[in-house]
């Protein structure tokens, strides 16, 4: 069954988004932050011990440093230090899950990172840098797009696997692009329509802005737990995702 | 022979405190930062790679989150917030062994991290708690005083082997205990008085503030490498220890 | 009529504890955070623009460099480096307010640096010389204790105002001190003790732990916006003094 | 004559980049560090107090929040943002300059946030958004270059003054543009060279990188004194301004 992976552990000290205790029994994999964008390590430790409570697998959301813009502002830095960044804040991740019994399961970047990773292909190989480096193996988690292929020869040069991810809240062009934010219709508003495009793509298509059918291939697809409404939906889409 | 251990990667970004290819022939033991006082990611890997290429054992110098005061100020963090601060800073100096093909060694706590573990028990007791979860399991460094028996007892009580360090520049006093800065005498100002006092440390024994010998037994012997003159002394112990 | 004072601005980034306009209607000062627990630039701006629509008061409430710990942790900072930063928070809230036209009109430290000001003489001589070097004076707001007398006096030598707070839902001992925290009875929970506390202190008087009436002198009310609860707290504490 | 400006209060807490009562006599303009990518409150603090010994006017020298890159890398940042932490900023420098009974006398910013408002028109109206809300009004320093006038004509638009500055060391294009660092002799090596392109300047040109005199109206000299050699070469140039 495709898996539902959310980005938790985005508090800092005194600042927490939601109640995780209420996202994680309806996901499979949640996107930790560690340290950089958020996360504080005492933060950090609860979600993991919350996720391995659920049986949820862990994975690292590193992060630019940046507080204060919450790792959304590209910042330019140079490859060696991109890949030092990321293998200091999974290994911090991983020291919080090794104290919990459980460990890393995959890599997914944040924010402006991970929109750096998907535009720019030094960000990506400094990326897979790191992961080629870890042990055991782990894969990164990336946006299924149009490039999927090119992508998946730069990780072949790295040995590194891949995971792939779908937007269940987004309107797919059918190119296998999203619809940019900003132009109408670029986001499903009712939780009706997101369910079905959940639906869909864990039968491995979606009805894309023009209409019609268009296969895509997903491992996982992303929701948001970040506010009430976001929660309420993943409850949702868990259901349909159980009855289906 | 007793081991020289000595503070690194305590640079941060644009800053760097000395050349640490001048120190890193003549240890045997790093204390690498690991963010929190210092030490961005792509100092810390650097200091890994030449501690490897040197096979000098790499050990973490975790800290309380304080770059403005460089982890000196204590800080009343409640214990489970220490005891994840310290599995985070571990894990991610971790990280970056692993990605070298080493690893993690001890744990060296810095500043007043290290002096608030010597003098209160719940901060003592909530490292050892951070140690006590780590596998494959490490010892935690700490210093030798008149405490060593207690001290040896409470962490029995997690099963976390311990490693006691002396220093080579302070005076002892008859019990063990160093002669508090701000008194005569308390630093070792000239070179001949460090390297003495280290030579007999290495036979087991100090002289002490009042001029007698007592017992002092160390696995490992601290030393200063962020200034120039440190590194010198540093030299001129190796030597005398290698012909010892 | 006795003021309500509020800690405000203390967001960070993607990180918002309260919707602001609605507590400040009802307020008459708000402490800003000013950067070191709280308060990116952006956050502090709109908090200040808000308090200018609102005719609000604004004051700096400066803390200890800890974004981790919310400034809730005592850390050991030489006075000279306490006075340098209450004077850069300060300054930079001070520019922020000129910005939008209006000025700082009082400093209340936050957090663990309130406490410490109560408690350590040194800490509160470190404030007052950096109240001492602004221009124009402005007071300094601290809790109304026993020592009162005694926080007069020292401030005297600095020639820095004091203004004097109390608490609306802390029960006062007789002597003028809380009852402390994990005491019964120590916090009032329910609106009602609390408007009648508010009603009482306006009146220049408290009913103590023992049941009896004892003067109490106070500048102005500490009210706590940041949770839901609290501000509907505050609505009925503003309509409690306007009735008055 | 022409003024000579340098960055200072770059340190942070335990790390200092040189003595710069080593360099404070020689410069007429402090280009002081603002907390964002340099410069704890004591630092700055120290470095205010040493420039009016001196009689050196200081300057703000904000940076996008950057420690562990040194302000040096660029960061999309929403203009509103840039408005409020040049304004946060320039606020706290001014906070410690008013303390020693001085004041700010310009802004110029650092690194990044220098290098994006030469390049990036929306940055640049951000930052004199926030020096057109500053009271008194104080001038902005950028890079003289062949856009000048369009500099001008917008910095008009909000009624801020501008200084414009040159290099000591950087060789320059016939159109009053920097030879781009990686092209051959970008950089003057020789402090001959620096001192000749030093006179030049002073006397309204420079020698181009075809050999040729162009004019070059500056109102001050950038230079370096982040290292011995940076610091040795100021004095030279000193001397050669006192002569001339």
């Amino acid at each position: 069954m495709i898996k539902l992976n959310c980005d938790l552990g985005e508090g800092y000290g005194n600042w927490q988004l939601v109640d995780e205790a209420e996202v994680m029994p309806y996901i499979d994999m949640a996107n930790v932050a560690c340290g950089f964008h958020a996360g504080d390590p005492l933060t950090v430790q609860r979600t993991v011990q919350l996720a391995r409570a659920h049986t949820v697998e862990v994975g690292a959301h590193p992060s630019y440093p940046d507080l204060m813009g919450f790792g959304r502002r590209s910042m330019a830095c140079p490859p060696e230090e991109v890949t030092a960044m990321v293998l200091y804040q999974a290994g911090a991740l991983q020291g919080l899950c090794a104290a919990e019994g459980t460990r890393l399961s995959y890599i997914k970047p944040h924010g402006a990172l991970y929109h750096d990773m998907m535009g720019q292909e030094t960000v990506y190989r400094a990326i897979l840098e790191a992961l080629q480096r870890m042990e055991p193996q782990i894969p990164l988690m990336l946006m299924a797009t149009p490039a999927r292929k090119r992508h998946e020869e730069i990780a072949g040069e790295y040995a590194v696997p891949l995971l792939f991810e779908a937007f269940a809240d987004r309107r797919y062009h059918p190119d296998g692009s999203l619809t940019p934010r900003g132009e109408a219709g670029a986001v499903l508003q009712d939780a009706e329509s997101v369910v079905e495009q959940v639906k869909n793509i864990a039968e491995g298509f979606v009805v894309a802005s023009d209409g019609q059918r268009y296969p895509l291939d997903a491992d996982t697809l992303c929701v948001h737990g970040d506010n009430p409404h976001g929660v309420a939906v993943i409850r949702e889409i868990r259901g349909a995702l159980t009855e289906g």
